[in-house]
């Protein structure tokens, strides 16, 4: 156990605990933490001979850290115990600001990758720039025919699968405490490609993760590259899938006058068609969101003020986790309540545990299993 | 000494040496052949009781394949002997016809480095992509802003200085031997930038030799990127220098809201300005440009001729070499007439001269310093 500053603490002999306190160990956030508080919550409710008013079932997954491959799987074996009415699921962090949150849902996501082709071997720049197609200048404009700067994507039809925010997803995030500021301050950007996170991440995003050709610096040199290559990512709402996307990204290649290929093209295949592009995608998987006006997620939301824990209601994370085999066949409500802290350094050294954190979670698990109806 | 078909010959009992034999030399072909063929047609002329009309000077530079650093110094220090009527340099390779060629310029060339910048640290693209400004769609928007598909720079004012090219530089390339067909089955290339090679180098080219940032294939990540670089270099031709395209570009950077920068900016100055983009400049040279129907470019091409040899015209080069420190500083003209063969394997293994290329060079050198005047 250390203090807030970070000095080991010999707490046997503590008379109070500091609930800046924070135990350290491998998992301690994530996701021991709420395993812990689930078991304390259920203890302190058969002591004071309380009893939950619905069925509770408790599940554990061991392989979430590993994507879950045989999750889909177990939850399709397992229709009569794991068909719940809803599921509240417990990983993840509470929000920056230390107020608890409750998260309704999560971005689908796929990524790909793009690759355009030039000349067959490296040409001097001097003597055929202007005449040989660069790959580069290739890649750049087909990224650019995509999206603009400000994370508007530009391929045709591709909102048309996008429902419409609520209006109480709008509230929700007229109400959640402003980040933008300090974010700002913290990442050293002066400006944004739009003005609300929160709002930003109701949409579907296009991030461009990497991108390489040829070399930079000291290894430059003076050529026409053969290939440059993109990686991407697309970030998918309700009602996209990773199915209906790429059929749009696909079209968009050829409109700009791609052939797309699934392997590297042979000279032949170059000398046949002026631009070609070779596109890979990886599985993906398709975004989850549950009403915040379900009367569900209101009671959820109820108790935890009860409990002294107004949460932050968050329509959706901005990033992906697989919530829909939760949600999926049957459109069951899916939220996420986490406890941990926001600082506990998930995956990484010094993976620590807020103990006011704990003891919240406690208290909102103990409310939760009792209250809910 | 080997065939055609690379198989070695004993010439020294051979009866007849094959024009299509070739020596194996390091530096064979770049740049011992037209050493020796000077240093024989001298003999032959000095043989034959023949002398030159002109005063000859045989400048031989051994620096030029490490940049030539002290080229220039050493032409400003012996104006007495190192400013002459005119230069013929005879580096290079002949035309890949195997017809000999006179070239009558070069571009000049000046490379940069631009590094234009997301967060101070690399972040989640599922929480922040389409808020935290991506650096790759920066960057590929800059470029494009700067060069379009066809090789047209969209860079304000960047076709002001160029000097429209003369009626004969474009008869010279009407009548140069067609390569494009054969060039596009090499590089395996189904459309280029433009129709004509040839005319496009007669224009300045933007290439960007390399792009980097994040990551492709196995090692992506969903990352937005700190910052994402571009290696470009301008090839010039007259009266373009790289002074007057360097305030081109940076005019342009800034028309785009850009703050330009020399070093990597800290975290203040990242959040003092929205856009900011890190642009270093290589030092570069201004390209050169003999005119075609000067009397003694004719006269020249016209000893060529009587030697059973019409050159190719060739009214630029796409490449970069410092023929602007001959020619400066009072307009001299240069020329350049190679003679090695253009399959010479020039700087790699197996490096060759073809012994008809040779020969050639002697013919050609022989009347040349018999017949100028």
């Amino acid at each position: 156990m250390r203090d807030a500053a970070g000095n080991d603490v010999d707490w046997r002999n503590a008379t109070t605990l500091d609930p800046e306190w924070r135990l350290y160990a491998r998992s301690s956030g994530d996701d021991k933490a709420p395993i812990i508080a689930m078991a304390a919550a259920l203890d302190a409710l058969r002591k004071s001979g309380h009893a939950p008013n619905v069925n509770l079932r408790f599940v554990f997954e061991g392989e979430e850290e590993a994507g879950s491959p045989h999750l889909g799987d177990y939850l399709a074996k397992y229709p009569d115990v794991l068909r719940p009415d809803a599921w509240i699921l417990c990983d993840g962090p509470v929000h920056q600001s230390r107020r608890m949150q409750l998260v309704f849902g999560a971005r689908g996501v796929v990524d790909a990758e793009l690759t355009v082709y030039g000349p067959v071997k490296g040409l001097h720049d001097g003597h055929y720039g202007n005449w040989v197609p660069n790959p580069i200048i290739r890649l750049t404009h087909l990224i650019d025919s995509m999206r603009d700067e400000t994370g508007r994507i530009l391929i045709a039809h591709f909102y048309d699968d996008v429902k419409p925010s609520s209006a109480a997803e709008h509230d929700a995030i007229a109400r959640m405490p402003p980040v933008e500021s300090d974010l700002k301050r913290e990442f050293a950007i002066a400006a944004t490609e739009n003005e609300n996170l929160n709002q930003s991440l109701l949409l579907p995003a296009l991030n461009v993760r990497g991108i390489q050709s040829g070399h930079i610096g000291a290894q430059a040199s003076n050529t026409i590259q053969t290939e440059a290559t993109a990686s991407l990512d697309f970030r998918l709402v309700p009602a996209e899938t990773p199915e209906s996307i790429k059929k749009l990204v696909e079209q968009h290649l050829e409109s700009q006058g791609y052939t797309i290929v699934r392997t590297t093209p042979d000279a032949a295949a170059r000398l046949a068609h002026p631009k070609i592009a070779k596109l890979t995608w990886g599985a993906g998987y398709p975004p989850a969101r549950t009403p915040l006006d379900l009367p569900l997620s209101q009671q959820i939301a109820e108790l935890m003020t009860t409990a002294g824990h107004p949460p932050v209601r968050v329509p959706t994370l901005g990033g992906s986790i697989p919530m829909y085999l939760f949600q999926q066949p049957s459109n069951t409500p899916v939220l996420i309540l986490p406890i941990a802290n926001h600082d506990d350094n998930q995956h990484a050294a010094n993976e620590n545990m807020r103990l006011q954190n704990l003891w919240d979670g406690i208290e909102v698990y103990v409310v939760l299993f009792e209250g809910l109806r």
